[in-house]
């Protein structure tokens, strides 16, 4: 059969990643009573009593989302666990397990899955998380990486992306767009390299920026400082598409509108230079950048005493009425739209 | 970094999957006391008090597991999804959730992953099982399905690959040899269509072959059996990869040697005539075909009234003591030794 044999076609090209997932499972039926939450967090949520089951997946594609001319295997095998404990942190659990499938063409030797599974396996030790099973196959071409991890948290515990409530502050962790520019300096490097092969990179200036591209660390301790400090966040989401695209996803699902201040947003100073260098603007690389692996929530006013001047956190903003709109403070104190424009926007 | 840096390499090609992933898994360190088994079963089991859970993730690459020029997309999807579940029924479990993650090259429409997931969706709805997540993204190179399954069971009933002993009787669901048989057939109108693209397939005398081969079912029925029968198995697996290369997985894990009666392996009569026509032979096809998702298990003699007699079951052999080797007892009454050659050796 093929797969093209309707007459009216659609080209997933023009439909977006979240339309097509929204989309493809628009008919999902839920038939067991502890499904609690399916599709559309950043985990499914299932019930065990007083405990509940986290699960999310993703899937790394070669050629998509990494590049091995500068990506090590052992850091790409880091990285894709990191990717996927940061939604377990999301929703304010623990992540517990990993499974993890490998696709490889065989240009890929033995030690080369043993440096991928080297990451992977550090991963594991430094976030306490067990890999209980995986599958590993052949591919055509490139590799493909696919890991489902499993948290848990108690009922109470657990934070949707739904709960954010008008008034609401909103807080960000660390600080943002450095993974973003870490991508810039290693793609520049390589093109340099492509031209004069025994060129040696320079990277002494960006370090950090490539640090955080290359070997990010996700907030295990921030939802661990949470729970010490007694703050529950009214909604959560971690920052893998970029600021601005998160804060939608609150927004949308907590039917309420923001305002974010410009000059809240927290910027590392390689950030800041290097985006002089580059001739970029430092806020669109941190609203649209992605990858920084913070967290990104909501708590109520209430609670602001006990984040207060925590080094940890940044209060970038505050949630609004639906009708008042998501909008961006600008430094000149203009009031406009918050869009999401992604990482494929920026230039 | 050449992923091929090392001066030392090893073909992933020399290895094979099975070795492979107990290579590089050997690392593994459990953390948690709640994960109770890890790799090297059908499931990883999570201990959640009396319950626990089970989880389970299978890749599915175009050109290495389907070839879409006779596999239907809606077909696909059902059958991605089995090939999860009879993974949780194989350790006596029941399947309750799945995430299914899928990567695919701008050559597919928004149609063709409706295709897909409308059998997703079925199979989700005839086996009682609910969609709860899944990444989308693209692929440099055709389609690519992840799938995981989670499932649950009373810790007192799953039933692991390592329980055989000797003297347990070792039963098979359903026929052999089937799903196999029915890609021959594909793949040999496929040449006939490539020859003459006039041609129309005659499928008429091989319908149950095809079926099998393009939409399997899995035995959640029978793990519903055995629970009324009141049987618990000492050990289970399902069928995907052969029967002989399944039941040396119970024999290794069980730690348990076995003998195999040629004429009891249970075979549809479409296999017998279409083995006859394409001029191979059924034990073969039945040992290394594979794709069956039948179930395979033991049970202890005091169990055998229980199931003595019921169609579901055939008895085709019996465990021994490790030291007497896995064997084959041909119809010729010769004891030869059981090997696995998977269905690449069949020709």
């Amino acid at each position: 059969m093929l797969e093209n044999k309707n007459s009216s076609s659609t080209s997933l090209s023009d439909i977006g990643e979240f339309k097509l997932i929204e989309h493809l499972t628009q008919e999902v039926k839920i038939h067991h009573k502890n499904t609690v939450k399916g599709v559309g967090d950043d985990c499914a949520v299932i019930d065990k009593n007083k405990l509940q089951t986290l699960v999310t997946t993703d899937l790394l594609v070669e050629g998509v989302h990494f590049d091995l001319s500068y990506m090590p295997l052992k850091h790409l095998g880091y990285k894709a666990v990191m990717v996927n404990l940061s939604d377990v942190y999301a929703m304010n659990g623990t992540a517990r397990q990993i499974t993890v499938s490998i696709a490889v063409s065989n240009r890929f030797t033995l030690e080369a899955l043993e440096e991928l599974y080297a990451g992977i396996h550090l991963a594991c030790k430094n976030y306490q998380v067990d890999l209980v099973g995986g599958d590993t196959t052949s591919s055509i071409k490139g590799m493909l990486i696919s890991i489902t991890a499993i948290g848990e948290a108690d009922k109470k515990d657990v934070v949707y992306r739904s709960g954010a409530k008008p008034q609401d502050l909103l807080i960000v962790t660390g600080d943002l767009g450095a993974a973003y520019l870490g991508l810039q300096v290693l793609e520049r490097e390589k093109q340099v390299f492509q031209v004069n092969p025994h060129s040696q990179p320079i990277l002494d200036d960006y370090n950090y920026l490539v640090e955080r591209q290359l070997k990010p660390e996700v907030r295990k301790d921030v939802v661990e400082l949470l729970k010490e400090l007694e703050v529950k966040p009214t909604s959560m989401i971690d920052i893998s598409d970029g600021l601005s695209s998160e804060i939608l996803h609150l927004c949308k699902q907590s039917k309420v509108g923001c305002n974010l201040y410009e000059d809240k947003i927290p910027l590392d100073q390689q950030v800041i230079s290097t985006c002089e260098e580059f001739n970029m603007d430092s806020t669109t690389v941190a609203l649209s950048g992605g990858e920084d692996y913070e967290l990104l929530f909501t708590i109520s006013l209430e609670d602001y005493n006990k984040v207060k001047g925590n080094p940890n956190f940044t209060v970038i903003g505050h949630m609004t009425e639906e009708a008042e709109g998501r909008s961006l403070i600008t430094r000149a104190n203009q009031k406009i739209e918050l869009i999401a424009q992604g990482w494929n926007a920026i230039s």
